[in-house]
């Protein structure tokens, strides 16, 4: 389980980036955060977009991805408060079918 | 460590969320993500005042925030593209203190 936010601030750019992370398997959880399932080849695809992507012209000074690697521990204890993402069963339910 | 993330549409709201986390000891890592050592203790206000919050008025129907507790994992193989969060050796120095 990875989760991948940014800040970028082009809005073309932002939605060029997010295709990319879904299209790699992710989920987006809120606006510019996103977690999923990425093997090491996707992981690999995505990043290479990314580094391509803060080559451009159109990146900022400011613009920034984190890709942080998840633990079971993290997706165990993870709570929200108000509205939970849309198919959470399912992205999580994905992550136990991985490891069980 | 413990990441908390927002989507928070109204500003006033989102801005006294953002005071809350920032005072309990987390680190603002992008515009909707924040970062930090936070005790049990700071963790239950934080809580509270999400509680307090999302009962009120100004909190919306797609509004959530989360709270992922990061194993030590997460730190060791995080990565930015672009600009890394300000003070982000403090951040993450923080926590190999309290590890070690």
């Amino acid at each position: 389980m990875h989760l991948i936010s940014y800040d970028i601030q082009e809005d073309a750019l932002r939605v060029k980036v997010a295709k990319t992370l879904i299209q790699y398997g992710l989920h987006r959880i809120q606006y510019s955060v996103f977690m999923g399932e990425v093997k090491d080849a996707a992981l690999a695809k995505i990043e290479q977009a990314l580094v391509g992507f803060a080559a451009g012209n159109q990146w900022s000074a400011q613009d920034s991805v984190m890709i942080l690697p998840l633990h079971q521990y993290s997706e165990d204890y993870v709570q929200f408060f108000g509205v939970s993402p849309a198919r959470w069963q399912e992205i999580t339910g994905e992550m136990h079918t991985l490891i069980l």
